[in-house]
């Protein structure tokens, strides 16, 4: 089977997007999809950003959150804007990656963005991460701990590094086995096309 | 019928792709599009961009070209990368509003499009945009004349005006009668179904 590696980051309003739609396209398109969570902290500081880009530029930023709106609307998706943003995405990374070598991983990718960005919840408060773990009959304290050991820290810092030297620049981002980079939630049918050829 | 405000900019890569596509989809949804070209460096220098990002930012330089290439060969258009990049778009889009007050100013924008993007092509270059004139069955003595005329010139600084008023940032970007901005050529579609309700 094709495969497909999915970069987001769970402060990016548009990985939103793509993380609640990839799981039925790709299962259509028959192509395995990698979640790959990592931070544009460090690679936006590299361009001279240290804020979203959304944030620097206001035009840029209303336009965003009208089109989130009016794309989620046509996806049926919940939509609230939370405050602040962006959200600090660094606990919600870390616990995806534990997921992600168990099996709950991609369910709690998309309740933890459902909850930032259709109910505008804290992502960053760790009673709101223990309430979306144990809503997926996951107990928190183990995989709170693991989020702060050597691993799991070592792990999100290379995830960010890999996809740095892949030339991701935003979230999200798709990369086919033969390098080619897919930016935004609107390439995502582009990406698995290309994947399966 | 229903209007639609098709904002573009002659030295943009994916205002070439929906210069392109926008008659016959336009055609279908019953939509009639009013081409409004106009400049974006005014609008990128109060950002404090004095080039294109694509060249601010290289690896969203990178990528956009790869893009580029992609989209075009899916919908089979031809494409060149122009040199310098960005081209001075001053004189097309002169060009372009007085052919738009006639009958042929479309036409000369997917030539001039064409011309850039396809071939590569130098449209700040007179004898360029003459060539394409005559192209169209167009003489080019008296145009290239009504470009330097206090009419035109307003003309066009009225169009980026009024494009900063309504909140474009970038190039394409679609205005509905109600004031709804779709920003890029990949919201080409969703602008015409807007214009549509």
């Amino acid at each position: 089977m094709q495969t497909l590696d999915f970069f987001f980051e769970f402060a990016s309003t548009y990985s939103y997007l793509a993380a609640m739609r990839v799981g039925d396209l790709a299962r259509t398109a028959g192509v395995k999809v990698r979640w790959r969570p990592f931070l544009l902290g460090p690679i936006f500081q590299t361009q001279g950003w240290n804020d979203s880009p959304f944030n620097l530029y206001p035009q840029k930023g209303r336009y965003m959150w009208r089109d989130l709106e009016r794309l989620a609307a046509e996806l049926g998706l919940p939509f609230e804007r939370p405050v602040p943003f962006p959200q600090s995405s660094l606990l919600a990374a870390r616990v995806a990656l534990v997921g992600l070598a168990e099996n709950w991983g991609e369910a709690f990718c998309r309740a933890a963005f459902t909850a930032e960005f259709g109910e505008g919840r804290q992502i960053a408060d760790q009673t709101v991460i223990a309430d979306l773990l144990r809503g997926l009959g996951v107990v928190p304290q183990s995989v709170l701990e693991r989020t702060q050991s050597v691993e799991i820290k070592a792990k999100l810092r290379a995830e960010t590094e890999s996809a740095r030297v892949l030339g991701v620049f935003g979230a999200p981002t798709f990369v086919t086995a033969d390098g080619e980079l897919f930016w935004g939630n609107d390439r995502l049918e582009q990406a698995l096309a290309w994947a399966r050829k």
